[in-house]
């Protein structure tokens, strides 16, 4: 380009660069880094479920020297991200001697939680097995089921988001957002052996409460009744408390922080929920009206649908 | 980290591998490569549809000898990972030689039916055409739209499906839900000229069975009533059969394996359909209530739904 | 693989080949590369938001230097790519000269919209900061927020769709449909201060106009009644008109081109709009029949949902 | 960086981009591109061994499909290479038209003769076997033998020289030259059954003649007697004759236009040749003077040596 | 290309192939993979000098179980490329039971030893380190020094030429001369203390033999006399013996299998040696000739040499 | 492997690492990073001759935007290596805070210095264009000439070698040895027009004085009498001067700290000099004994050099 062509861009750019209240003030503030970020969550998979998730097998035949290794890995990595979300955060306020007590005092309390972690996957798994004819073992679910690797990012996440780690928790739900279509808030809590299915569409909010053996579809939303309050809602619980053994089919949402799915209800397909149902409910959706007006073939727009 | 923030995480680890069911016992069992499939099947399209998935058009100016290298190159990995996955199903009684053998019959089979695939899929292309005015060419359903890279996908894991191979088709069509949020499970069985616009959140259940000239939207869900029978529903028809000429608007569900649309049918956008329709109808969701209330902001929370 | 296991196959892939008409006959027909246009995307975006999308801080400490030389990347860049899209489409009736004149054109022209499309997505950042209780910085919604990334994406593809590039605001949506689940197509009229919350499974249609401060949830479709008309209805307005200061909540469809959802007006979760309401509507879903059935597990089939 | 520690920099190397006369003055004219020349001589040493270079063995199968579509490739590719040569050597006589044409009877050429290239290569390996003992096959020297790649790169390059190609062949030789340490001019002429063992540090003129049966050792310079005539002396014969089943050890050097090493002879390392020798004769360095003192060490630095 | 531009050439293509006896005649021959093999050398000199060779340090804070798991790492990595070279070698006698046999035993064996090569590099780098007065420490030569990096690899490859693996020493030592110009055997026996100054140019025969505290600089050729005779000399001494404590400066040649230089030798730049030298020998060069010839400019080209 | 076959390794590499006196003792010391130095050295050529050495020429059309930004980039990466080798040295010394003041300071003194690194590269293009007849035009010297290439980065080194940078200049001389083979050292002082031809297999030591005009040769050594004084001769001239107009010729060595080549002289190929010479000097080898003994094949080895 010519550097007319440019010269007036540059200057409009450069004045919205300051205008702006969003972009960094001072170089000297980084975000965490998000490649970085995800190969930890990568790693942390591993070590849990090590053979599923890397072409070499030479890698982990040991598995003792390899877990502890990978462990190694994440721990040296885990701890410079954190430090650099603490002082992104605080940045006026935090030392960089006290970021890295704080950041060593935090990866040191998540690896201790690996074991845990797995554990907890590893009734998942049993969850899914159950849960679904179309599954021929748990290795394929440990292997394909885009569910299941929601449901890993997210318990990794939530132990983060326990320990107070700012962006971290949001980069690694987004990042299983993205391959998954389930955006499972890192702030949620979530009982055991829970199952999703099909994953693609799901949306559960930050103060969801999930007790044990749920089950969830595609398209459910367990979402906030309004968030118009904006940032004054912060902190409140805005979504909803969904209690063991419940199922919740394709596409149902469930909305407000006061209503809670009773243990043992069954919430249909599309089912749209804003009170509270009590245990072993079954909540369904009015049949549709059928008409059946053969060989007229699009009389009109408005009556196609 | 220092060795003893390590060795107790370790122990731990250890313990789930050993008291696990679902970590392979034997580490000579593989899974076949994700990498490698995707792989396969990016270059099966490319052989069907060449010069539209490579940068570097050098690679396929003589269209013969490039069709039958990029097929030998197929063959080959395909065989590979198809022994791989048989020797994973049936570790305890698969010999190398016999995996070897069924493999290459797999491979040949498949092979053969690629002609094929690519007649079904340049149909899919012309519905997708005659279907969607925002398309402005041909090649432009084939070279961005999702819907259209997702019955590609299927097409090709589906003849695997027949075949027997297991883990493949799941890995693949897992491949193409990561992409465009489509969920069509590569043992539903789906007649020509299939078009599905926009994509996002579409699941299609295993033994499904749709006819030709259907049309998807965005959202819909072809699914099972009920999935609590678990594993002992393995087998058993579960889906919905969608006949000829049928119209599925967004996010609409149609439900059960005994349900049937009939051919030439509409179903609107966010229909709940659980029972059979016969041919020809229009099935419609009644509307919504609609209350004005101007210059009234934001009584309450609970109003505003 | 043997060379008889490859000639029937390789033979009826040509005969596909001849036959089809949706592939290049002509060798010297390109398309614009997906690969390069991504690039060009994720330049723009680095552009407006620098320091928040490369790893290497080191490239942008002198932010006119960075901006200039990045510009002038971009704007070669494009300017091949619009040469290419424009000979790809009319490669009947224009000559490479006049592709170079018009994508020279074109290109100056979307360089000179930049700083404006910086300042309408500066105020999409302070839309969703305001409007999600989560968000913990606006930062972190330039970082992480899918559906600003989306937005991002579109007002980008917007101004080339403005200026008639064929091909590429296609790509580019497409590229955030992939990576989102927001199918934002290029076509639409979005005003400022917009957000779209969750992001998964939104379809927003070519023709759909969106006024100022209007928020949208996941699986919100504003789409068309109908497309049976195919290609015929190609220019027609076929998707809604949203005005000012409107919430549509999860999964609500508005369907139609002639609707329009007055200002202020709130579509609740669920919401299956076809006809107009006026301004400052509460349009709500009716609530579900709730069946209460303690102890009783597992009757029939039908009752489940 | 500020910004006023870089401008006095930009300033400087501004005014010598200006001053300069190596620098392009007008950006239309284009290097052919480094990277896509040495895929070129990758894909041609692959299509002459298949089955040597390339880590997928499923790429090879059916060698015909293979060299087709490789070949394929190689030309579409040179064609661009060549071209783009051509125009940056004759940017003001040559038109596009005529460089695309010329550059398509180049390539023709070329390819052409690959089935003589691969002949000779092949009777080179059995040079290579019969004259080195530690050869185990002759799998290993084309697989391993620095020597023979160099030949290979030379023979290739030496065919587009003889095109009156410019630049590429200079390209190719200095890949192997990196590689090897092997500095064989494209412009050599080399007979057949050619031998360089250990290869690094030879230096083979431009215009330097060799027979058929010879072989090189590491070390060896075929070059000029003088070069300070400069430019003046661009396409006199600067370098040696080396007549067939000549063998030259390390080291040594024969320089000269005018100097032919008659056939048969043998050059001893390190020796020093400024004048023809008749065939079959012995060159050889006299012997060094050896002084024997025992237990005297290190005297003084000037009898160390 | 046309198809008829690459049918002929296909052709003597194909006829080379058939004719060559070079080539794979039966496909299932593999070679060892080149890529795998330079991964081992470099994972064995991490292992053996950890925070040397990767960037990210968080890998190895941890060193026992970093070792541990390179360890595990290389020894399943070998233990392939070992098998896939006895079965190339012997395809025609070796089982794939009995190559994996012979493939562990190798392995293990190989790494038992590798504490033992780290002890011996140790005493490399030291002998470094005393013998160059531009070392700045220890650290750079490890870090830095070519001819380091060619001992290290050499004393890996000679490990495997010792337990008889064909190819793959002859691939690793290729490796250290492509990237350093030594072209050090893997078959030379080398003792304690070896340094090689500068390295480029450096040829050691598969024969010679080294003694402790031995200094080499750059272009030293320890080579063979004469290898006229071909295969037939394969298995004889073709290289010298040299003794403790010699230093041989730059470009020097020791030639024949019957030469020995004695302990404690110093061999001139340049020398050329093919009798043996007693103990404590200095070989040196004689002077040249030098002619003043002032103001007298280029008489002609005889004279200026 | 299993874990026995590892134990005693990991063991005996434990033992190695505690004795080694060559291991960093303390984690947090680093190196600076090869990779990010190597990217130093490329970005800065391409400051100094845009268009030569990226594909992608949209970078570049604007110049005075890409230097800025490139220079931008350079300092930046520059002064955290700078910071890195430092702290690397002087650890027990240096706090992190003086080596960053330190680094800042080097790194804006070198920035100044790349006009004139630029201003001389460009006359030391003019040497190797007169100096070279096979050059067929300066643009081929810079894109292809490895000569230049290590002049390009030994100027580079040099600067940083001046003030005191420890490591990097090392780093980045062996990375032009390793791609050609010239060994020249960041300390040696070079005149202007400069020319090394065929490159491979030259040594340049550390304090060796090169004036201007001066013109080498492949395989050439400038070098020390003898190094067998260690560590003890660290910073003694230990290295040749060579004064202007002096031409080198293949494989000559001159050594010794007090040897002066007089201007205007040319030293023959393969010439061994350890004395001073006057101004406008021949140093010639003297000839060959030649042999002549025809039709008399391999009487003996002993005869055959």
């Amino acid at each position: 380009m010519h550097r007319e062509d440019l010269e007036g861009t540059v200057r409009g750019i450069m004045e919205n660069y300051e205008a702006g209240d969003v972009f960094f003030t001072r170089p000297d503030r980084h975000f965490p880094s998000r490649k970085k970020v995800i190969e930890i969550v990568k790693d942390v998979r591993t070590i849990m479920f090590p053979r599923y998730f890397i072409d070499d097998m030479a890698a982990c035949s040991n598995l003792e020297y390899f877990a502890g290794s990978m462990l190694d890995r994440v721990g040296d990595a885990l701890f410079v991200q954190v430090r650099e979300a603490l002082l992104f955060r605080d940045s006026e306020t935090l030392s960089f001697h006290a970021a890295e007590g704080e950041a060593r005092r935090i990866t040191k309390t998540f690896l201790a939680r690996i074991p845990y972690l797995q554990s907890m996957l590893l009734k998942d798994v049993q969850a899914a097995f159950d849960g679904d004819p179309a599954a021929q073992s748990k290795e394929e679910i440990i292997f394909c089921y885009p569910g299941f690797f929601a449901i890993t990012v997210y318990r990794i996440a939530h132990e983060l988001y326990l320990l107070r780690v700012p962006l971290i928790p949001r980069i690694m739900t987004e990042y299983a957002h993205q391959g998954t279509g389930v955006d499972l808030n890192a702030g949620a809590q979530v009982g055991e052996y829970f199952f999703i299915d099909h994953a693609t569409g799901v949306v559960i909010g930050e103060t969801t409460r999930i007790g044990d053996h749920v089950k969830i579809y595609q398209g459910v939303t367990l979402g906030a009744l309004s968030t118009r309050g904006g940032q004054k809602l912060s902190g409140v619980k805005r979504h909803p408390t969904i209690e063991d053994n419940v199922t919740i089919y394709s596409n149902a949402s469930v909305l407000g922080g006061e209503t809670v799915v009773g243990a043992g209800s069954i919430i249909a397909g599309s089912a749209f929920v804003t009170e509270s149902v009590p245990p072993n409910s079954r909540v369904s959706v009015r049949g549709q009206e059928v008409n059946v007006r053969q060989s007229a073939k699009k009389h009109s727009t408005s009556y196609e649908i």
